[in-house]
């Protein structure tokens, strides 16, 4: 089998196994689960393959995750790339100094922190979450990691939902995923 | 140096990189910040490698982490003993069926879930954790793999509260820690 072939069995793999579950958490919202991706073995570890594949020797210094499903992808990918995770967190969740980004979401408003001094100017980030929608929460992440001088490399998701556009919010930043969903 | 050395050196390690934040997430509360060890790719790979060395070839097939420290730290572990990984989640998170699970914790009330079908009967699970104050998160996780007939091996976490005497109400299962805290 060729690398191109691998490449494209391992994505269709890690795609049959997101669940989609509709009216959640709002009607009319068509939720992508990937916590049965997670009762999967192979396919999780194919996932998170191909992020290290893509990552490794990048020089990529930090990982930040967002919280809650991106602290579940950032670690295993910090760990094989020897880089630090810095978790992104909802307000009063981080018992240190923060910064704060507001962004307004799919279906709200929220605001996500990072702890001051986990990440050092002049560092280069992968900022990483299981799914990008509108790109808000993306948006404030990379805005988290600008504000203290560090270089956002990419943003790196499991699955876009690319009708709602969210890949035009990111500042330029460029985008990596596995698996388009419309 | 020897194992037992080198086991040594490697907690200490550990237990360096962990921050104390007094008075958060209230007065009194010396919380126990993981975040700092987060930052140190050695000592983040040093404390998965530990608990990867005594779970591997165990038979677990579910690593049930708890939202949403154990995120972090279960995914890493899941992965290296090919075990498939339950996120164990606050009410309203998760989109499927869910069973639940009341608990009072140091702070306050609350409630796990797990996804109905996430794990099955028979299934030989570990529960991981940051960290074990009072015990009441991790009586609950263990609540909610036993009623779906699954066999709780033991409870890993990163930071053990000892005078807390969470330990004891564990229903028995065996409790694993690298840190202890006083």
């Amino acid at each position: 089998m060729s690398a191109y072939k691998d490449k494209d069995a391992r994505i269709n793999g890690i795609k049959d196994q997101i669940r989609v579950v509709p009216n959640f958490p709002k009607p009319g919202i068509m939720f992508q689960d990937i916590t049965t991706l997670l009762l999967k073995p192979k396919e999780f570890k194919d996932t998170i393959d191909m992020f290290v594949e893509r990552y490794k020797g990048k020089n990529i210094s930090v990982v930040a995750g967002i919280e809650a499903r991106g602290f579940i992808f950032g670690p295993p990918i910090a760990l094989a790339i020897g880089a630090k995770f810095v978790p992104l967190r909802k307000p009063k969740k981080l018992p240190g100094k923060v910064i704060s980004e507001e962004y307004i979401l799919e279906y709200g408003r929220d605001c996500l922190e990072m702890h001051v001094g986990a990440v050092e100017s002049a560092e280069r980030a992968l900022v990483v979450d299981d799914l990008i929608a509108t790109g808000g929460t993306l948006c404030a992440a990379i805005n988290l990691l600008e504000r203290v001088g560090a270089e956002v490399v990419e943003c790196a998701c499991v699955i876009e939902l690319p009708d709602l556009k969210g890949r035009e919010r990111l500042n330029g930043k460029p985008l990596y995923v596995l698996v388009e969903s419309h």
